[in-house]
């Protein structure tokens, strides 16, 4: 026994002195910029101040590891989202499998309007046709078929203005972001409107969040058993978690059950995960995103003039709370010196 | 540039250098029994060999790291259930100071009988009065004002044969089983039929899992602004997540998204976990704890002639699903050389 317990003492010497080392290596790396996609300025500068302000030890802002939680809205913050929502897309371009393995729905409608092709007239859908279309083309199927189709579509299909894959349309500042606090001890997690079991399939690839950290609007599922005794899970029309507006702090208390430390949204739709944040004690930081780039990407508000929008409306109200209680506004112009990662190829 | 990537390439050296005299010492040490509460069988070879095979890169079932879940239910499975689960203890203990509140209720049923003290009675509660009871006691009040209640309880409330915590009559053998996971890459989580919100107050510091890894029943809450302004989160009488039976994967699948490798259960309201976890490819393992053991803690089934309870039965059908899935059963009496922490001091 006192042979192991010299041999322990020794290794926790050996393991300090490695530790110290990889400290030293890992400081003198340090010096490089973490955000090199963007432009000084009070932005980058509140990012980078609340990291060092939460993981100084000598701070009275630390924050201990564990409680390390950051939360990202993901259309319009992480990745594209207009024209039109990256998963409506899927949605309309799944109708005419639907419909193949159901031809009575063929002259129903919303489906004939989406097998017509005509953009516009599909642009004119109201919200419970919409509706329907989600729920033909979300629901009915097994868990791991539903992970197939989307893993599959994701792989192949392209956005229209850049002919590109829609993961390719990922935002190079905000991947930066990612990184450069999972460095620094923070858990980061998805939390959009959006699909949980859509953005699952590619999170963890695209922004290295693991599927159990994307926090999305959930439908319930239903256990059976397949013939040949087999459990699996089918996805069912009933809406669990609507995870937009003040369904994301409520999805923050059923997923993660902590307050994020930081949250980062573009839209009304982040108002509520935004002020929830900043209503915690300590350091919080709330940031989020103004499509002001019309050049590079899209330009929406209404907020300070830009063109009103349906997807991911930005109103001059909440800019005006921004400024209020503290969030810092990501002006795309002027605080990313790049959008998307293939510019620096 | 270049003397960056010569350093960057050094440091890799360094670091690689460390990494294999770090393995040497932690494989040194690997030499001691990583479940030093278990006896030599059949239970504690299938957890070893489980890990070997899951964690050994050249072995065919190797896992890569970020797949590694293990799920656990917590009442009888982590910590005692008996005579009555520790959260309906709770409950039945918030009775007095909830009538307080609400005076009204001193003489109206089932409040009538909690506040006699009459155990006998109690007992006797149908399950719609418990629901009420759970009803007044879980819900209505918000988040932090729950949370603090129950860290208030789960400090001072005391079982009534051990005299101890109940947050002492921990199983010291699964405590083993974590810590042992999880120094292996698995990401332990509970999965309890119990109220998420309550386990979530103390799993970190009694189990060493975060919040955010506690899958448990769960309501709904609603978010609201304080009169200053703040918001806040109240508890909703409005069930999400029912999770036991089928609830278990459903909810694997909500908060997790992904099959765990290993599972641990006790009773009837784990055979869909148990099952759909052995269900995948590779190796999986799933367990189930037999509680044997009427002189160290309890005996109940009533697989194998224990006597019936209502309280995390194990029937018989159960115990024969197990040996026929390839479930291992674990016996309390046989594989356990300690049941609790205390007994090692």
């Amino acid at each position: 026994m006192k042979s192991f317990v010299i041999s322990s003492r020794l290794s926790c010497m050996i393991i300090s002195a490695l530790c110290a080392l990889l400290f030293f290596i890992s400081h003198a790396h340090g010096q490089t910029d973490p955000l090199p996609s963007w432009n000084d300025g009070p932005a980058k500068q509140a990012i980078i101040q609340f990291v060092q302000d939460t993981t100084d030890q000598a701070s009275p802002k630390f924050v201990p590891p564990e409680a390390r939680i950051a939360t990202f809205d993901q259309d319009g913050t992480l990745w594209v989202e207009h024209p039109i929502y990256t998963q409506v897309m899927y949605c309309l371009e799944r109708v005419p499998a639907v419909v193949k393995a159901k031809p009575e729905l063929k002259n129903v409608e919303p489906f004939k309007t989406v097998l017509s092709g005509n953009r516009e007239a599909m642009a004119k859908l109201s919200m419970k046709n919409l509706e329907k279309i989600l729920a033909a083309t979300l629901t009915g199927m097994t868990v791991d078929e539903f992970n197939a189709e989307v893993k599959k579509w994701i792989e192949t299909a392209r956005d229209q203005r850049w002919k590109r894959p829609y993961t390719a349309l990922v935002y190079q500042p905000m991947l930066e972001v990612l990184s450069y606090l999972r460095a620094n001890g923070y858990k980061t997690y998805i939390v959009t409107g959006g699909g949980q079991d859509f953005v699952r399939v590619y999170s963890e690839h695209v922004y290295g969040i693991p599927p159990e950290q994307v926090v999305g609007t959930a439908g319930g599922t239903k256990y059976g058993y397949a013939k040949d005794g087999k459990p699996f899970l089918t996805k069912e029309p009933k809406l669990l978690l609507n995870d937009d507006n003040t369904g994301k702090p409520e999805g923050i208390h059923l997923m993660i059950g902590r307050r994020p430390y930081a949250a980062f949204g573009n839209s009304t739709g982040d108002r509520q995960m935004l002020e929830s944040t900043k209503a915690g004690d300590g350091a919080r930081l709330s940031m989020i995103v103004l499509h002001d780039d019309a050049k590079r990407e899209y330009a929406y508000g209404p907020a300070q003039g830009l063109p009103a929008t349906k997807v991911g409306a930005f109103t001059q109200a909440l800019y005006d709370e921004a400024k209020k209680q503290g969030w810092t506004v990501i002006s795309m112009k002027n605080d990313w010196k790049v959008i998307f990662p293939f510019e620096n190829k």
